[in-house]
């Protein structure tokens, strides 16, 4: 019996971003990724986890951030009170909310990653300490970092990092809040969303409210559509990112894709956004594009 | 049923390196491997595929290139219209030509990489889309990239690289053609080999011509043969590679050598090449050898 | 029948470091590791061995060192003659003697790692000769390895560094001697261990000498013992490091943990070290902690 499961994706597409000079090029769709984890049993329904997920570029083969296990670097145990780990972990302020909002999982050209997270949040942290309770429909989240290797975007971290997620399902009914606090002194983002499933069509909403690390503040929304459609599923996201302090919406943008099961394991999928920000400069594409293939093993 | 193959290679020498300083060393005597590939069937004979393959130096223990996933990154199809893949991947005019005609595989002191290539060609290039398809003994792949990420000699990047190659195998008989074009705007590098297999002992010729990315004309041929003595085979080849325009030989090399398989898996192989090029200054060794084991797993 | 096996760890803990400034955090407890190994038999004794160990941070996701494969990469053939591998290896005067001496195994807030190396040994090799040999309870090991890639602490690499060790294995009697030869002309590193096994405590001793790269004399000593409790292991170790050319105590530390085994794979452990040195700055903290979670998979 092998103490450690392999998994991982490689994700590419050809493709045009928008906002973006004309590039039409082979792009990571989301983040290729090669991952370990394990769970062992040590009786009386404890258990000992552990999981290290390294992010990639498939494009070129590089590593896609400065730490090689970007995705993951966890160790801990989990039992009827939950599950602690340490190490470097998805926020759950990210992984209950806003990832959850974003009909492509904030991936591909059509993500709605700057619209979830603000411009402020940050998808994982390092040096954190992160519990995790799942129950009846139910799931909480809290973690807690170091300032030490969590720079925020103002480039300078002033206290510990922190963030809390909920989560909760009921039928077709998905809920989902998240408060992220990042190491900046400034900085918070707190979401909330929902979504409702008629089976023909699920059709979410998400908001957001926070300041950054400049004291300004922000607002987002996003509305969203995702209909099963033969063996694929049809997504449709239409929101906006807005600093109100300064009055500048920093992305609007309104997003289609059709994401094809070729089988469980692999996609292949397409995808058009297009971006409408204040002071695009006349350089950028404000359409993008994509059609790609996702293959996870 | 796993949908993941672990694979590599460890291959070290002790040695001392032709056209070097006096450098008894621990030597990588072709590039140390870990590598992830897997298939998946999805009916209809159409298969996803993928390949991630990471190069590093076993002597220290380093990483080979700024690429971690330097020898493969790729997720792609294969059916009966052949194989069509996305990222960074050998180019078909190195794999079904340049390859090919060194007896060696460009690996080890021995290495004919400079003749074969003639510093022109790049073993792979990143930001590609490839195409291959294999019938009836002969293989064709074509292979256009981004000039981004793939950076020519010259070290300036001017248009989209692009390759192509061809094989073809009937019983005794190898054939293969490669045309390659660096992303530099003058360069190429054109070949075409071939062997025969008289059983006793293979021979083989290879002939490149092309441009660098300083417009200028090179020229290289190599003469081989092999032939299975015991469990193992000698090796031997002599070619030169001349830059016309400069009227220079900047390759010209004899090599020796015998790769004895202790199973499948594992070799131990010695190795001896001259290097005979002009100006090769005074304080390098003219003559290179190696003493190695090469275990693939 | 796999040819190869993945194996590793992943070792966390909240901690204070002693001789440290204030930065209770999470910590990396020891080397969290991910290796890649296998033996392949050759038949009539003889066996082909390879082994790739990568080392990261698990608190931040980081490797740990500038070489991806840091803890070791070697290949080579084992057998009746003993193991000669070639690569990146712990050196024998490190394996068989300093990190025998530390009932921490130079892990933890607890480690003494710089008394038991003298802050002179380093523990692994690149580019070295490695040849290992077990019988009748008697292990030696002899590595030579090269100036290139392995600096010293002085910073100039002036020769080939080597080591020697040996160890010896009797009942409740281990014995133990080291002899590390670092790439700068002057240091050196002899150590020389020893332990008996009374069942209710093992009780154990350690002693170093040599010179370090500044052509200052070093000394060290070690005593130590480790007692069964339940499922765990109590600690306890007083040592110091004196450069006696100086007439200054580098290292004077007093230790104490208890390691409990949740599994045979998963140990949850605490540790508290006192840190009483010659001149410690008044910012640092004298006294350090950790609770920590070590998970081998």
């Amino acid at each position: 019996q092998s103490s450690v499961t392999v998994y991982g994706r490689v994700d590419l597409s050809v493709a045009q971003q928008a906002d973006a000079v004309k590039n039409n090029e082979v792009r990571n769709g989301s983040g290729s990724r090669l991952g370990f984890r394990g769970t062992e049993d040590l009786g009386d329904g404890l258990k000992a986890v552990f999981q290290i997920e390294h992010r990639f570029n498939a494009d070129d083969g590089t590593q896609s951030k400065a730490a090689f296990w970007d995705g993951k670097a966890i160790v801990g145990l989990e039992g009827g009170f939950g599950r602690i780990t340490l190490g470097r972990e998805d926020n759950p302020a990210y992984a209950l909310s806003q990832l959850v909002a974003d009909p492509w999982g904030t991936d591909t050209v059509a993500s709605n990653s700057s619209i979830v997270n603000g411009r402020i949040g940050t998808n994982r942290y390092s040096n954190g300490v992160n519990y995790r309770f799942s129950a009846s429909g139910f799931t909480f989240g809290a973690q807690v970092a170091e300032a030490d290797g969590n720079t925020p975007a103002s480039g300078v971290a002033e206290k510990r990092p922190y963030s809390l997620g909920g989560a909760w399902t009921n039928g077709p009914i998905v809920l989902g809040v998240g408060y992220e606090n990042p190491a900046d002194e400034d900085d918070y983002w707190a979401t909330i969303n929902g979504s409702y499933n008629f089976g023909v069509v699920k059709v979410g909403a998400f908001f957001g409210t926070g300041r950054n690390g400049s004291d300004q503040k922000a607002r987002s929304y996003l509305v969203s559509a995702t209909a099963p459609i033969g063996q694929g599923e049809l997504r449709a996201s239409y929101g906006e990112l807005k600093n109100t302090t300064a009055d500048v919406i920093n992305d609007r943008q309104f997003s289609l894709g059709y994401h094809y099961a070729l089988s469980k394991r692999t996609t292949i999928y397409a995808d058009v956004t297009h971006e409408g920000r204040d002071n695009v400069p006349d350089n950028l594409k404000t359409t993008g594009y994509d059609i790609g293939i996702k293959h996870n093993f």
